[in-house]
């Protein structure tokens, strides 16, 4: 293949010029403030991790970790997710520290890319996890700082939508008891929002009418409170109505928590049947075709890592939101700084370069240049807006 | 070789618990307010880096570059400084921005390390660049910067040492015209600080003995500004009398910044003669017998990328300033919001968690949890010392 060219970076990562990091930055202070404001304290962990322990425990798909050696020959994976890191801390680090644990993060993360086709190989996540808490309570606390989170990052138009793993499990055991494969192939096609595809394969099955339709129906299966009491009149299989009243009690807490106009039910929404146990949630921003948050309980990842306990979590899209914001112009880093030039002659140099320590202390932005005029220094800094020009001459 | 644990992580990467993240937050956002104040914007570019352009023009040896392939067959490096990426993206994102350029930047950077020894594949720097200005008053401008950033991170006791490239350049090829790989071997010693090395293979030359003595002399070359008198007076060649008189130049641009009680004149110091083309700097924390920072001229770097263009530069060793002002106590994180416990019964739901909402808003950090009575929750939370808690029952 061709070598790069000087200027090129990988496919799929980004720069982040002064602007776009003011913005970023922004974000991962606001955020990160709130998620403090309840109880969520940072964590930081290594970009490396074991494959066998982490990448292995991980949600990402194997084919889309980034993988090295280390010098012993052991596989090491760059992180795809916070969630998997954090659980091998919860469960070494931590060990010792009572449940529930309550821990925030902001961080890169990282999956190959198969095609050169816009989407990032590199990008950052902000968010959650509340281990060792399996109740309502805490699906509930998890959706409401979900939605304060993305308030303080400034979006103001958005909808969480929640699901349950449960539902549609019970629902496919009771119904499709026989049929085990098409089980996998229909919830498959329910994550990958194939609703075209979820029907034409319900057609093509010898099951009765009845079955079809009510299978057919979890497709309806979105909106308020009312979308619950269809659901339990549709299922008699516990694992399904347990799902459900789950969620009634976590909607009465978001109720209480007076965020309940943020909230729909989506039960046709399920996550990777691998890894979420429980309930799940998405936020979509207005007018926007892709989640900008998403999150849910995974009870069984802990266990990977030697310390057993359910655990429940979600996390920013951070990129997309910042884009988001930028785009409905709801971002503003305009800082009240004044930003000063200050130029001298080497004479003056002492007097201007004290005042330039005097005026940073207020604190404004002061560059100090010497030895050319005014009319120079703006030439040499158009572009770059001086609100003042201070000659030391 | 065996499967790692499932609590282990990679050789030479670290968690950092909330106390570690608190401390690490708290040095970014100092030092990086400083540098802004100094008119220097901070960027952000990616991880993942081409070899052959970022990894072949960084100042780390090929062996300590972490690489990995992409999927079309591209070795890529985990960015192993900030230097070479960002001349990368001054010669291409910002072609069109005049010179001078002034850019911050806090990040992980990544070395492969050899044995199990102790030393950090993944460690934080907190740097800036300088890129288009030639002159002295440049040097000083982030020799007085690093200081300030210093100051700003909280070190109080420190030193930073001058050196010139120039100086022993100009000197061996003075001294040792005929002997070129001599020079290398000699070079190559002080960069590594071994005088002992150094003297010894002064002692097997067959040179004038005033010249040895001469050679040798150059270890006695520290202290204050009048070294520099000691060094022109040791050598006619141009090339080692210009950077002398370059480092006289950056001492009073110094002294008129009002900075000279924290700089002394090292010609023994060396950078990398392959990296660093004039003025280089590094600072000691007191008691210290590591450096905190290191810094200093690269003329030759931008011009790899595209962009002739002289630049200068230093980063913070940020995780070695954090564990120093640990060590030394001078890091107080302790934050005036109170942290508040409110547990409640279901049927005052409502109640405990708008409270929570309103205490929030102060801002306080406050954790809510149902169905446990004050005693449990004392039980639940040891270890995590709340200030007050509220029962709502």
């Amino acid at each position: 293949m061709s070598k790069p060219k000087v200027f090129e970076k990988p496919v799929g990562v980004k720069d982040y010029l002064p602007e776009a990091v003011e913005r970023l930055r922004r974000l991962e202070t606001d955020v990160l403030a709130c998620m403090r404001r309840w109880g969520y304290r940072e964590i930081m962990t290594p970009t490396l991790e074991f494959y066998d322990t982490v990448g292995v425990a991980s949600a990402t798909t194997d084919r889309k970790l980034f993988k090295l050696l280390d010098r012993w020959g052991t596989t090491l994976v760059m992180r795809s997710d916070m969630t998997a890191p954090i659980a091998r801390v919860v469960a070494s680090l931590l060990k010792d520290t009572p449940l529930p644990i309550r821990l925030a993060y902001h961080a890169n993360v990282f999956r190959a890319i198969e095609e050169e086709a816009g989407r990032s190989a590199e990008f950052f996540q902000t968010g959650v996890e509340l281990v060792g808490d399996a109740s309502a309570e805490a699906d509930a606390e998890v959706i409401a700082l979900a939605i304060a989170s993305l308030q303080a990052a400034g979006v103001r138009k958005f909808r969480v939508a929640l699901g349950h793993m449960g539902f549609v499990q019970g629902l496919f055991e009771q119904m499709l008891p026989n049929l085990p494969e098409m089980q996998e192939v229909l919830k498959d096609m329910l994550l990958r929002r194939d609703y075209v595809g979820y029907r034409d394969a319900l057609k093509r099955l010898s099951i009765p009418e009845s079955v079809r339709q009510d299978l057919e129906g979890i497709l309806r299966l979105r909106g308020n409170r009312e979308v619950c009491d269809q659901a339990l009149a549709m299922s008699h299989h516990e694992m399904a109505r347990a799902a459900i009243r789950h969620l009634l009690d976590v909607w009465d807490v978001l109720h209480a928590y007076g965020m309940i106009q943020h909230v729909i039910i989506d039960l046709t929404m399920t996550g990777d049947f691998n890894y979420y146990t429980g309930l799940t949630f998405e936020g979509y921003a207005s007018d926007l075709g892709f989640p900008v948050l998403s999150g849910g309980r995974y009870d069984n990842l802990l266990g990977l890592f030697g310390r057993s306990a359910p655990a429940t979590g979600f996390s920013l899209k951070t990129n997309r939101i910042m884009e988001y914001l930028s785009s409905v112009h709801e971002m503003h880093c305009a800082s009240s700084d004044e930003h000063i030039l200050i130029t001298y002659t080497a004479q003056l140099r002492s007097e201007a370069l004290r005042y330039a320590t005097e005026l940073r202390s207020h604190p404004n932005v002061v560059v100090t240049t010497a030895r050319i005029d005014v009319a120079d220094a703006q030439e040499m800094f158009r572009g770059q807006s001086y609100d003042r020009i201070i000659p030391f001459e």
